[in-house]
């Protein structure tokens, strides 16, 4: 007799039910505001297909994802071209899977997606804190005159949120400006990773938002996307510090900015879907 | 609200309940015997993504997929070095598919799948005849010592049908001692179409498998293929015979030999899914 | 010595001083509506690098851009992800232009990009007529929800101009509904340029923008572009078609759609290059 | 036992020893003069690996390379940098070749490498006359001030042959100058191969030295080289010119200009190889 | 005069004839039972001619390929779609190495290769240990119902060497059952090197078999392979791991899963290479 | 109103008059004596447009390009296969530029052109001193028996300054007699930059010119380029490295070897693009 292939269809090993899953994956396929190179729109359809090419099982964590609940819930269908209609679509549809009870992971897309899912997670909790992992500030306040653009998002976000709630790691990308502006209302670490345990530690149960801009990794690694970033850290310094941060009550959470067309090797993909099946089996 | 975006899923237009449709597309992603260059395997999970930057409309028959019942059922999980297992479960899926009284279409994957399925056909059906597109013969008797290869296909099913019962069209490439063959054995139109409708007239009623070997197009149109063979047919006359050979008795079919690892523009997997389109809107 | 090379800068040929050109090319690099691909935004950096792999003379027309007064602009600096910002720069770019009684050439950039000049020079000829080469009809209402979308420029366009205004050759690709549609408003030649020489000498000295969508040409001769369409015209009847259409008056044009990442092999973006030259020679 | 895959170091089909062997293929890797996008020096490697997807026979021709004595020689050690000691090495290895009776044929290569082979030739035959293939007219007198270039070489061998003996087809691309120049010292056919067949009956049994440079076809079918140009021929037409001129007192060939990097899906090296195949065969 | 260039068929520096050498390098282009990306079947090709891009001197080592008696025989020629004749034809040229006094050093092709050559390894030395570099453990029982698979290849040769002779490095993907069936079985040791030299050391003088599959690489360095798995080790570390794993009484060793497509850009092949070179000077 | 995008043609943050610039950085786009794989000649034009990839501000020098004088004054036009006149106009250039009081800064481009400039340097400053970062020596004294090739430079150069004036770091390849020339003539660190800032104290004012192949990268981080060596430096290294040696009298530099056809993801581009950044910032 015959078997089917399910594997195109769904990220490996989320594939419970809805009703029964915990954390809640989707795909957000959109791209408009990206400035240098296009593409990260591609990510969730590859990540989902090149995902079973890796082991449901993280000897690093010890855990397997089929002990977790998960449902992979597919792609939002997004407008190209109406930034604010996507971002609402992101924002309802975030809202929807909280109310549920669920967790959500978003899978990029461009970054300013972020956007969408935290107007959603912190209309909820007001409190919310958002720890950010990047090479890029991300801190402009308006790109070609754009407000709304992958530059600017933890810009929108801090208007949010307000001063201190955002901890930046890994950033080495962006106008003084950014930095200097950066001293005044985040927390930015440059370079690494250093005191991601302490600031966990200090955030205690407050809720957080987790989002993974996979250029934080050095471009050596992950050369797949829009604007690589030389002298990142390793993949094993992100790996340790997705558990760290994943010690924080995350309430949602997102992994974004693999550009498949920039990724003729498939290593870039391989390696975000190994960031997320890590990020999946270190949520508390 | 949002929306979901089915499109990774399903080929464009086949969104049917299996109850409902009268036409069953599948996936055979397998390409063990391939001795070139591999790489078939991943033909129809691009098919499928890629798929939707067409039309369901088709200006050249004036028929719309959304006026036919089709059903996409997904890729069998076929394993890769076990030939005979291989081609056990497609002649069982076959199977169960003609007993349910549906039309399989079958894309590949390599070419030696199409014997599966014509093994099926063949059981059901002891008169089946086959009409076959390709550059190649695909009549040698084996390959490096193998009988069941990609390079024997044709030769395999001749055993089934016996003389005469072979229509290949578009055949280009092969060794000498293959074309001497086909003169005694099958009905080989070299190089182009000549002869399909009235090849086609002359099979009345009589239950047809349609083989489409997309290589039969010229290696400028179609590069995405293991082995590119320049000379052949453009598209528009593959359209033709498509909708020539479909006025036919067509009980099964395939569309073979896409290989995507070797089209990095995407042109060629759109002109496969233009083909497989037509197709579609073709079978009567 | 040593001598410069301006090569990358300019586009083969347009090296004219503003003033004294009676042709101005320029580059809009932009394509945040792309549902399918993205990537255009590069085209008209890659055609500047590459067309010095061309010659000013074209044998076909026996003629030679050194005798032609053209300037290379450059490109505009459009902000991805505003759509009404980006088709503001271009119309007023074009008015700015058109006062100067300059004929603008645009090198898209994805083909919504068209309207921003159409949409000046309807203002400056409430006659404008509209000559369209693309393998897409173009004619959609809305995509996505989305009225400013690459798949509904042309209907647009009909907007200003009313029924009967556009002419479109080549088409053979879009929704049944948008072919019934064009049936009233537009006059669309399927598949090829028949008729193209009578229309234009009925457009006698009617003033006329002239679109090419290069994905008109079949998907082997210009596999680089977002959505290819195989069953396309020749090189050589879309270098027939543009000097028959340049017999018009023709008052700006645009030559859109070539998407560098998707031709690996450059050979797009040289046909691209070429179909530019014979449009600029070819203009009275 | 174990079988020994000879595949990697011959062309398909060119295995009888040198002493036994009419016609000695050999490979000039070399591109030290590409002025655009260099890569030609991969040819011969990637063409001898390929080949093996081929067949030996040709139903074209109904000719089977099994039946031909060919040697292939393996590739020249060529100096990159120093263009004379490169022409030095192929004129005098061409010059062994035919005082050993041998009919040479080389691999390009840039076209430039021509002249070496073509220096043996002519001053083994002084009335040598050229067929030459191309989409270039290459009768520049320099390029960058550069006498000996890829664009320069019919005007160098020109030199050699004098007035008229040069036979150019499938020419479309060159400065204004070339094309004047041609009309006082060579027979240039634009385009296409018209022409062809009378041509080689009045060249009658004098000694033809004939070059094919691919991009003579079409951008579409051969898209894998430096400077590909659209409005080429068709590879059938190409197939059967080859056959016309091979009916010519051909002593000596070559076939150029291959760039594998540029060429990804490997289908113009399919093509090159198919080209090769057909000369070989139909060389009297 | 001219000279020769045979790098395109040896590998660097492996240039004595058969009776003469020591060690015998020979490729397996075999890849019929790899799961998700094939291709490993073009590495030993690739390798030979992209070798000649490194030095015979490795100044790590301060040893030179020309002071090593090294042959290189050359390609099988195996039978893609039969698993056993090709693991047949390894096993049998492997004792015929052996027989002759021989050091194997196969070029793989897939990891399931390595299985013949083992066996034959196993039957001259019943005591026989295995050192292997990995990224994935390679200890299932079965892959999709197939007993030899790539993924199941040291389950196997366990089968034929019993517990604790097998050494595993730099492991970190499997099956949770495949790590606790190696707790039982093997010596794993995850994501790294440490305690190879005392391993080597406590293995004296018993014969061994060292594989390596070149996954162990971090996919930084090393993305050109059918399953990448970032967080692995630096070339350096491997480096260093060859130096000391080829202390120990190495009698056969393999070198893995270079996936060539998979490698655009030419990297994974020359670390490829540069590890096959450190290999060969380190074997004592 | 619209905006111009001037990025394609200036490198990034390069915009001041050449009158007003104590830097000038110019293209030299030039491969003709590369042996293995060429492509460097595309570098200078890809690294332009991607700059604009890249902040104008390095995080890690707390500096800004915006409070640097430099102007970008273009790409050479160098005559392809004529080494001794591209030596020569580089060597005019960079004595213009030198007298002109400007400290050049070429962007390759092969190896070899940095002889051009040094001859320049050295003329005007006979005690010049060379700080040269790459994987390999370059201390052969021909190739191919072709003298001046990127494989010599260093040699060339040494004939220039004798001995002790070179300063070699993170070589990691070439032959044991270059190796062993290398401890006579010149300062060769293997592998890394230990003792980089020891040297630069040392050599105090005198003046230097820094040559940096960016292959002296590891693979992993930098794999396009023509001979990619894996267990070479991080990026953060070089990043280091570049600081330290700028401390030196820097009067002349160069950024050399990044092969955009080998870059398909463009991240060895962009880690280019930070190199170059780095350095223009670094120097006194």
């Amino acid at each position: 007799m015959w078997k089917w292939n399910k594997s195109p269809d769904t990220f490996l090993g989320c594939e419970q039910p809805y009703a029964d899953a915990r954390i809640v994956v989707f795909g957000a396929p959109w791209d408009s505001t990206t400035s240098f190179r296009p593409g990260t729109r591609l990510a969730s359809r590859m990540m989902r297909g090149d995902s079973w090419g890796l082991e449901t099982y993280s000897p690093f964590q010890d855990r397997d994802l089929e002990d977790v609940a998960i449902h992979d819930g597919g792609d939002l269908e997004l407008p190209f071209g109406d930034t604010e209609a996507t971002l609402g679509q992101i924002e309802s549809f975030t809202e929807h899977l909280l109310s549920d009870g669920k967790l959500p992971c978003m899978i990029g897309g461009e970054h300013l997606l972020s956007l969408g899912a935290i107007r959603a997670a912190v209309r909820r909790w007001p409190e919310l804190c958002i720890v950010h992992f990047d090479a890029h500030t991300d801190l402009r306040d308006e790109l070609l005159g754009v407000p709304l653009s992958h530059a600017t998002v933890m810009r929108r976000a801090w208007e949010l949120t307000g001063d201190g709630r955002i901890y930046q790691f890994g950033i080495r990308s962006g106008e003084r400006a950014e930095f200097t502006w950066a001293k005044e209302h985040t927390r930015l670490r440059a370079f690494d990773f250093a005191g991601l345990p302490e600031a966990v530690a200090a955030l205690g149960d407050r809720p957080v938002y987790l989002s993974i801009d996979l250029d934080v990794l050095d471009s050596g690694v992950f050369p797949g996307t829009g604007t690589p970033e030389a002298g990142g850290v390793t993949f094993r310094e992100l790996q340790q510090a997705i558990v760290d941060a994943a010690r924080a009550n995350v309430v949602a959470c997102d992994v974004m900015e693999l550009c498949p067309p920039l990724d003729p090797s498939g290593a870039s993909t391989a390696a975000a879907c190994k960031a997320l099946r890590e990020l999946l089996l270190a949520l508390r």
